[in-house]
């Protein structure tokens, strides 16, 4: 009898210990540094893609993230823990070593893009319905804080009974552990500032009003002192230097937008696509088949360039040297490179329908293109410009590398 | 028998499976992502310490890495291997996510600092005896090349019957896979460009000579495009526009240095210091009480700033905001902390004996200081200036954070 328990002992211990042996091997298997990694949204499955950009190879696939349209990601201080922004208000911390979800939680009914703070522990979503920021644990994704945005005096109100809201746009971290968000409907900036936190303080809320016209999505310099909203109302783009709040908003770029023309604007371009070279910032024209080259120190525009269509990213190489253009629907098919010096033309590439994100790597030597409508990631060389390998992907979106987690406002 | 021998099969699996069983304790215990991890030089033990940013914790202590003198680090792309270029010759690759050397290479007998390549592949040393720069496999540390400095006509020989050659100084790397350096004795700046070594091409060097006398340390701009070089021999400095290498080498900041007054300079300053916000650089003068201010566009002094003794390092925030300085020799206790817009002093630290070196959190929250005679390591809040944690360190030295794997030059 008691060797047949021993024996039964041993055999339970044995399948235990083969199970353990199997998480060894897959743990081996796995042993990663994360300096070298990103996440690819698939918008259309509701997945996303583990990358290692050293390799050029896909890691793994991970389900179930809802609706991943207009999806972005943040990533934690470690580059551990990419936080990603679903559309339908889904905020989930997937865990890049594991391979799996280590947190969901739907937070709102509609959001649109996130950030996360300077000391890594608060993660904000910015939502349209019901407008407001929502501010969570970056570690246990519990609420932190809920900073609820203008209400719009006269409008019907919500099917629950609520009144409505100014949707959220252009939510970005800034040095001390501040957010800065724009109030799409009622022409706000707002600076929330959770420096305190730490020391027990109360987050301190300030607001600017009427910076003009609905601000549509907003940018922060690389140092995280200029933050510029651009306005889908009105010409011209709204300005805040975080160093001199007391200045309050101040109005640049007065021509900046559709002006008189009203020319038919496929889609409005994306800020954050932004290129500061040195003391030129390469911007998409609106509606216009050109790049606009803008002092930064004066903010008045000094060159433009001739380009295939209306641009939707403009993006400088980390070196600077070069900058790379997609364009709206229906010439996102096509890639244009030019010299950040001498602003011409490098190369006209079309890497396939639907070039909708680039990405380079943290130094600059390659760059990864989503193309979307022939379910492929594409790699560049960014000073041949030649094709280095192409990759399966479920319509791809936006790229993410974990190099972002050093950099303000990314 | 046959129950005998399962009895002992089952035995001897079990054992085995045990065995795994703890090492999967240990990998869980150590599974981490490398996004806020770094190593501090011990340099007087020959050691490291691998430590965390996000919990201030020294994870980790490392022996065996020789002379440590004038020590510093890169890290590979994924942040996983740190490599230490130790005074002796030593070139030693460690493993940070297992707490070891990977590998370890006497290279040449006497050398000082290093540099990766924009792709991670190629790791250069540059060496005083004998002088040149060597180039590794950043994976296996084999020689990929060995690139000779000019030999220094009519000095005595060797001991080994070889010629003497230039010392090598302020090797960085830049974009395209190209290493930079000078080389002290013969007044030379030096590009080795490994561009087209993917494609089987040979290494390119291109030599620039009379860029003045004696250069003794070097920096690049982050962008990778200037190469500047200090002149032990002379006043000015040399600058070399790696966009126009056709233009060559021109003299720049011709005051720049020791002048007519012939100060008593207790230690050159150090050149990678060097602070750039905006259109400014912050750099420590030669031997006197000052940090000056220089427009680099213009390469013209500016401003100076009255300062507690001869600086060395002039370290800016990531957010540009403030610099951080720290002093040669007797006054080596003390760090000061200026405005980088008003230029006033906003606190005079004094962390203790010796303040070697300081290195910021990658989105500058915080700053690590060494403080090599009281044998601790101090870290800052930057917004209060506060003293967070004093942690045990042996003699310590430079600190490296990781993100440093994503910037062209360090």
């Amino acid at each position: 009898m008691k060797k047949a328990f021993l024996q039964l002992t041993s055999t339970f211990i044995l399948g235990s210990a083969l199970t353990a042996c199997v998480n060894t091997a897959q743990q081996e298997t796995t042993l990663r540094a994360t300096g070298d990694m990103g996440v690819i949204i698939e918008r259309a499955t509701g997945q996303v893609q583990i990358v290692n950009h050293t390799s050029k190879t896909i890691l793994s696939e991970v389900d179930g993230l809802g609706d991943l349209s207009h999806a972005s990601i943040v990533y934690s201080r470690d580059q551990r823990y990419a936080y990603v922004f679903g559309r339908d208000g889904g905020l989930t911390k997937i865990d890049i070593l594991k391979d799996k979800i280590d947190n969901r939680v739907i937070q709102s009914g509609n959001s649109i893009g996130g950030a996360i703070s300077q000391d890594g522990k608060l993660v904000a979503v910015s939502n349209y319905t019901p407008g407001g920021v929502k501010v969570f644990d970056s570690e246990t994704l519990e609420t932190v804080a809920i900073i609820d945005s203008t209400v719009l005096q006269g409008k019907p109100l919500n099917k629950d009974g609520s009144q409505v809201r100014s949707k959220v746009v252009g939510l970005v971290d800034a040095p001390n552990n501040r957010f800065i968000f724009s109030l799409f409907d009622s022409h706000e900036i707002w600076v929330a500032d959770f420096s305190g936190r730490e020391a027990g303080e109360e987050m301190k809320l300030t607001k600017f009003t009427d910076i003009g016209y609905f601000p549509y999505d907003a940018l922060i310099s690389p140092d995280g002192r200029y933050y510029i909203a651009g306005l889908f109302g009105e010409d011209g783009m709204a300005l805040l230097d975080l160093w001199h709040m007391e200045k309050g908003v101040t109005r640049i770029l007065k021509d900046y937008g559709k002006g008189d023309k009203k020319l038919p604007v496929y889609k409005m371009p994306h800020l954050e696509g932004w290129a500061m070279a040195g003391d030129y910032a390469f911007m998409p024209a609106v509606g216009q088949h050109k790049v606009l080259v803008v002092n930064t120190k004066t903010w008045q525009q000094v060159a433009e360039i001739p380009a295939h269509s209306q641009p939707i990213f403009v993006m400088a190489q980390p070196d600077n040297r070069q900058i790379w253009v997609n364009f709206a629907y229906p010439d996102n098919n096509t890639i244009q490179v030019f010299n950040t010096e001498t602003f011409e033309l490098v190369k006209t590439l079309t890497p396939g329908p639907a070039v909708l994100h680039m990405e380079f790597t943290p130094r600059g030597e390659h760059v990864w293109m989503s193309v979307r409508d022939s379910n492929e990631i594409h790699v560049y060389d960014t000073k041949t410009q030649q094709l280095l390998k192409t990759m399966p992907s479920k319509s791809p979106s936006g790229i993410f590398f974990t190099n972002r987690a050093h950099h303000i406002g990314l």
